[in-house]
């Protein structure tokens, strides 16, 4: 017989016949399991069961390969010979995990089982051997409610209603409140509903096994997990594995414990050991926030009345702290770990990259390179580049806090378990949140959180919970989502009912201000002004020296390792001069799009644009433009002064002209006395200017071309103020005029021969010469498929993929609320196109035209400078189709800064690796 | 030296150094008169100056080559040789034209100066010669206007004004009142003038030929023949030949004679000779409608006081004949010949292929393979698809015309030289029409027009001249643009100035309605309805038998032959039975786009329709959605049984639901009655329905996505129409259901599955299996680029091309008007992409569309349904990018069965002959 693949990977006892690095085939559970079982930690001993096998029964109409059965019955030997336990044995009876892993974590989406071998011969020898008969019954009951629904697929309501019924009858509310008694009958109530269903319990401890093993292969293609693999691209050929493993009791009395650990902080990434812990207790009770946690080390208490695992079991601890050393060596990340103490005996259940804040993830990365342990381009690799925005985000003004609290509004202090600073309405529901937020800012608050509130928690401004720690579900979730979240504030009494919550003696109901903290765990009534985060401070207001800012020092740090990465130019989009100087101190090398139209909004300058739309001859409007030229430049003088030596785009006027008219009332008849005309001639021509749909209508370089007047003088104003500018200063202006919503060839050609006669005009009346771009936005699908025809006139293209959305799909983004959300909701675009660019549409546009452009122009200069320019994967598709630069707002340039880097990174990874 | 190209092609005395097929080079002026010199025809003498010199010209700084003028000087002696004149001698001198002659013909467009060779000397022996000094001196002024306009650059004001000096001084209004002495003192005057502005009028002729021959070939570069160019695509480099030729005159006395004529009638296309001349004139007396011609055959009289040129020179009318049977023999196409008779001898000035109606067109054409002149590709090819418009267009009621007339509302008859009859305002001034036209139908009237009118003819309904035949400017444009026309009605006074005219003893002013038939030259006092034309009446209204329609056959046997060329389907837009049945009779071979909403719009649906949009769940928008099941499935029902196994497509709702919905207080009052509801609940849904750009918005298969109650229903309609008329015919209804407004493949597919269901339990429950299909319409530009992944659901893809322009240009069809008419001016836009598929942007789409859709599906049913659809050059495009049919409004099939035909003969002879 040839011989076959291994169906199963043994580990336990210090050696495992899996390594790290064996994902594809253990997942990356089962590879890591083995990983730490060779690196002499105290695993659990198990196997796990290769994704092949997962492959192979998929292939083969759900069946298991024939010999895997052999292979499960003598590997469960060699379990029971390393714990010292028997499967099925009423003595010392082994209990067996079930659990799924792929080659990547897909959370919450697969299967697993515990208490695999229970049944009511084998639950006599654990209360025997646990002196404990409430864990045992209750033990059961669970793992019928497990094994019921996920093997047998009774639904969870029908276990759930007879809980219910025994509470109900005991008159309590809560499990907890259910003694060994209530348990055992409630195991009783279960077999019987089962039975009445025509089902059959399997009290054979094989027979479970047998149905658990398949159970976790076939959670591989239920509709939630495929749906999970598309959005994530991940094949259906990689299969699941799983992995069997004893099970061990952190609730075995005082000397179990069970707990959660993180090899540094995952809220600042400082480089301590941090960690929370529960006596006697189950994992899910520290994370599923009913009862708050422990610390682990003496140093991190907050009380004298809390007791740290390193003085309650000191041996179990420094045991603890020799393998936390030893993982972060080994996998050189930080590492988030599982462990429980049965019996005084330390077992390491898990262990895997720990989720961070975007200022622990900036500060580990960072720290690693200097401790040797990654290079920078791994550290810029671990940093989401949405991360960065995070440590850009507001914090509380000091001054005021001290003030509100001065005064009382002090409420109480949880612990902060997300970054910045929030004030909000207070909501106690998610579906509410999801409402209300429209509205204005809300908080969510709850007692703590589950999956099902993540809607609410992505719209909330900020989160508070009164119970869980700092692994707990709302903390893991907002640090995930970069919202300031504070968690087990135990102050927190909250009466959903009647929507309210009382906290130090004060009672605050729904729709009330709350201020929460997610950096000091604060929580203040009332609304409270935030100030600027400290990079922000360093940066733009000059209020703090990068020397005294920890914060800055490590952000600037990996943003510097970031540009020596990227190829993507970066620029931003700004229209003042305080935006100009934002972007540049963000790091932005030009600007990308200056849109000049904002430009025209202050009162003193509406009036003369105003008079200038309702002229009725070309020498009228001249007039009135000629009032708004010295205006213009100075704008673009100052502008220039900002970005000194780097290109800087001017927009050319794009709006339609009506949204500078008045239309109300009081206003046209204002207008028309100064113009000394009737109000109805002014009510006419506004109505005249009235569009059936104004995105597709008179504006953009349309109005260049109706009303030449206005480019001319704007093209004037942007050439004097260079000419200036140029004069008084060593870094000569560089502007690039843009021309807005070309279609067509002949209209760039049209404008761009009008511009440079004015541009020779202007430069030989102020003696000056200076190197400048015309060049166009790319933003409506004709430009991207007549690019190579638009390119013969165009120095440089700039994608506007706003408008090359809303055109290409066919889709207003004013409009488009009334059906884009059913339309993510169903999954027909998987993320809204207007965030991030849709690669298969518009994206397709975008190459088109890159292409096109370049095969008239090689060296075409080409950009995007649409609000997708600061989105990450929006920039990685630009880097991907060879854009010059993005550009976004001022805050996102570090963003696309991280995220351009990201790209190259990524692109080396696959060149590598190819699929 | 190297032999250099030939300059020079001389023609006369029977024979010509070039031929007919030497277009390219001589011109086609040039080259017809080579080729009629050679088949013995008496043509005056004369040479061409080629292209080539034309090209050299412009590539050298407008310089002539070396060695022209020699050669120039050498043939004005072969023409002294063969018209026994002398050229820039006093006795007996030679007069000469030169005119220029592209490859094909620029009418108006470029210049043409009469009489060269005439100076103070010259124009002694003229006299001498035509014992007519009056003749003389006009003729010498005449000559000092041209050439002082064309070749000096002098404003023809200048001239007209000493002109009208001279009138008023003798107090006399025409031209023809003005004496030998008149003309003389104006000749003098004008040379005072042209001195007075520093010129110098050359009186030697051989500068005057320079400067002639160099204005020609300016003319080919004027900003107006430039444009003309780009409009028909015809290159610069084609250039224009220069043709020299010796003058003959018509004037020269009673033996002496000028007209016009056709081979065949070019209003009906009856093969009978026809033309027009006059006694001692010259040619433009007959073409400028000075005067009103006489008939040139007997036959043709129309009064006994007319003289027909068969009875006034029956010798040059015997030579005439021979000649037209010649030259129609030769060219196999009708000829459209200028003569002039000097001095009882015939000289043919020009012929070419003659402008025609479309009647005319399609009769010759016909008629012409019957005489086995021509075959049928060549017939189909002579009538261009436009031009069956005119068969169809319609005719004044016969009963209404003869109470009318009884009436006494008969005003005049004047000469049938348009198609088809019109009521219209009067208007006398074409500038006027233009902006009248907006405001409802207009009738031009002019005592004769001339080419400065055009803009305003375009935009008439009807053109009315007092002068002039039907060869007039009048007549010729009219008949272009299958217009009604009435030329030469004498009886009209107009005063211009007053607005008003006389005829018939009654005042009719500006403003008036009027009533003119272009197919019996009446004029009839206000308004007439019109009646189908005759074609209709055959076909649709069933008033007449083929067999009684001459029209109808000769129409029905060009389309017959044009069925046999194309390859094209050809498909009807139809809401209605009515629509449907015209759609077939004219040729229709299915439905290409059934619109449902236009059937809502009928009061009780509306209501239902209203009451479904109004309604707040699922369950009630289901209960309004019912009632308007039967009506919806009643009209299906009708249009299947009308289209008897064609197939059918039916597009689901498709515009906004805001269309639907009242928005008069009064309207919404009503309804909120009727829904029990407050008017302000109404009142809030319609603002919620609202939307900032409705083209945009919450549309096409997006209210199938957020209501699919609605696309269920009609589905479900459109099913069990067809099952139960499949029960009830022997031709099983097609249907294929058409989801609007796609963008991503998973509208398509969610959709499909959903139809799919519905169809499937409609055809179980009706016992019937019906062939269908579900396809897309292709008319976001999403969709074209992601057409692969779509053609992956569906059957079909249809183009709507005018949503698929408005979203890739950006643009709003409805609120274009203020700005794409200066786009079409300043020639941004070639043409309106609204009327003809713009080739370079949307065009690009659809063949990226097609070759992706077949990429995915070999053999995808492509089509097209905007309404672009029946305009022959969109046609021709569709044929070229492979689609397989184009679906238009009923009324334009026939011209699209006719372009598809040109398509096909098009891309033949460019694989015959590749550029």
């Amino acid at each position: 017989m040839a011989k076959r693949k291994k169906f199963i990977y043994f580990f336990g006892d210090g050696k495992a016949e899996g390594r790290a690095d064996m994902k594809n085939l253990l997942g990356g559970k089962g590879a890591n399991l083995a990983e730490m079982t060779n690196q002499g930690i105290p695993v659990p001993a198990g196997f796990t069961i290769t994704t092949e096998v997962c492959n192979y029964y998929f292939q083969n109409n759900r069946q298991l390969p024939t010999g895997l059965q052999e292979d499960v019955v003598k590997n469960i030997r060699r379990i029971e010979r390393v714990m010292g336990a028997r499967f099925g044995y009423e003595t010392n009876p082994l209990l067996v995990s079930v659990r799924s892993g792929a080659r990547v974590s897909m959370p919450g989406m697969m299967d697993t089982i515990l208490n695999m071998g229970l049944n009511l011969k084998t639950l006599k020898g654990m209360i025997e051997r646990t002196d404990n008969a409430r864990f045992g019954w209750d033990s059961f009951r669970r793992f019928l409610q497990m094994y019921g629904n996920v093997v047998m697929g009774i639904s969870g309501d029908d276990f759930e209603e007879i809980l219910e019924g025994a509470k109900k009858e005991k008159g309590v509310e809560r499990d907890i409140e259910l003694d060994q008694h209530d348990f055992e009958k409630v195991v009783h109530q279960y077999l019987k509903m089962i039975e009445n269903k025509g089902l059959e319990f399997p009290m054979d401890p094989w027979k479970q096994i047998w149905g658990g093993l398949k159970a976790v292969f076939d959670s591989w293609n239920t509709p939630r997990a495929i749906t999970y693999r598309k959005l994530n691209g991940f094949p259906e050929e990689w299969g699941t594995a799983c992995s069997v493993q004893a099970m061990v009791f952190g609730n075995m009395g005082t000397d179990s414990a069970t707990g959660v650990c993180f090899t540094r902080n995952p809220a600042n990434g400082e480089k301590n050991f941090f960690g929370e812990w529960l006596p006697n207790a189950q994992g899910e009770d520290v994370v599923a926030g009913i009862r708050t946690p422990l610390p682990i080390t003496k140093d991190a208490k907050k009380s004298l009345g809390e007791v740290s695992l390193e003085e309650y079991l000191p041996n179990c601890f420094k045991q603890l702290v020799n393998i936390y050393k030893m993982l972060e060596r080994h996998f050189k990340d930080m590492q988030d770990m599982e462990f429980t103490v049965q019996n005084g005996r330390l077992w390491i259940l898990q262990t895997r990259s720990g989720k961070r804040t975007g200022m622990a993830a900036v500060r580990i990365a960072v720290d690693m390179v200097r401790e040797r342990l990654i290079s920078k381009d791994e550290a810029v690799r671990r940093v989401e580049p949405e991360a960065l925005i995070q440590l850009l985000a507001p914090i509380f003004d000091l001054e005021e806090k001290k003030r509100a609290v001065s005064k009382g509004r002090f409420l109480a202090k949880g612990l902060n378990a997300g970054p910045g600073a929030a004030s909000g309405r207070i909501i106690f529901n998610a579906d509410e949140v999801e409402k209300e937020a429209k509205k204005g800012p809300v908080i969510l608050v709850r007692a703590e959180t589950s999956p099902e509130d993540i809607h609410g928690m992505a719209v909330a401004v900020g989160i508070l919970t009164a119970r869980g720690g700092m692994t707990s579900h709302a903390a893991l979730v907002a640090r995930g989502m970069g919202k300031p979240c504070v968690v087990g504030c135990s102050a927190l009494e909250i009466d959903y009912k009647k929507k309210k919550m009382s906290v130090s003696g004060k009672t605050l109901k729904q729709g009330d201000w709350l201020s929460i903290d997610g950096g000091t765990g604060e929580v203040l009534q009332g609304e409270l002004k935030t100030n600027p985060s400290e990079v922000v401070q360093v940066l733009l207001e000059g209020k703090r020296k990068p020397a005294d800012s920890l914060i800055y020092r490590y952000f600037d740090t990996i943003l510097g390792w970031a540009d020596e990465i990227r190829k993507l130019g970066v620029r931003c989009n700004a229209d003042t001069p305080r935006d100009t100087l934002a972007g540049r101190k963000f790091g932005a090398e030009g600007i990308g799009l200056c849109r000049t139209e904002h430009m025209f909004f202050e009162p003193a300058r509406i009036e003369a644009i105003r008079m200038m739309i309702l002229a009725e001859t070309g020498e009228e409007r001249k007039k009135a433009l000629e009032k708004i030229l010295p205006m213009q430049k100075g704008d673009f003088a100052e502008i220039f002064r900002e970005m000194p030596g780097m290109p800087v785009t001017i927009r050319l006027l794009d709006p339609p002209l009506h949204e500078f008219v008045p239309h109300a009332a009081k206003e046209i008849n204002a207008l028309a006395k100064k113009m000394k005309v009737t109000p109805a001639k002014v009510k006419a021509r506004v109505n005249q200017l009235h569009e059936f749909n104004p995105m597709l209508g008179h504006r953009g370089c349309r109005l260049g071309i109706t009303y030449p007047e206005i480019y001319d003088l704007q093209v004037r104003a942007i050439m004097e103020a260079a000419c200036e500018v140029a004069k008084r200063t060593n870094h000569k202006p560089l502007p690039e005029i843009m021309i807005p919503l070309v279609g067509h060839p002949n209209e760039l050609e049209l404008i761009r021969k009008r511009s440079e006669q004015i541009i020779k005009n202007v430069m030989k009346e102020k003696g000056e010469r200076l190197e400048y771009k015309i060049g166009t936005m790319i933003e409506i699908p004709r430009a991207a498929v007549a690019a190579d025809l638009i390119a013969e006139a165009a120095d440089f293209f700039s994608f506007g993929t706003n408008d090359l959305t809303q055109t290409a799909l066919g889709m207003s983004r004013d409009d488009s609320g009334a059906f884009l959300p059913e339309y993510v909701r169903l999954r027909i675009y998987p993320r809204d196109p207007f965030e991030t660019i849709d690669q298969e549409g518009v994206g397709k546009l975008m190459e088109l035209a890159v292409q096109k452009g370049r095969a008239t122009r090689a060296k075409l200069k080409i950009g995007i400078c649409g609000e997708h320019g600061g989105e990450p994967s929006s920039v990685e598709f630009c880097h991907r189709i060879g854009l010059n630069y993005v550009s976004c707002s001022p805050y996102r340039v570090p963003v696309a800064r991280m995220a351009a880097a990201h790209a190259v990174l990524k692109e080396k990874l696959n060149l590598e690796a190819p699929d």
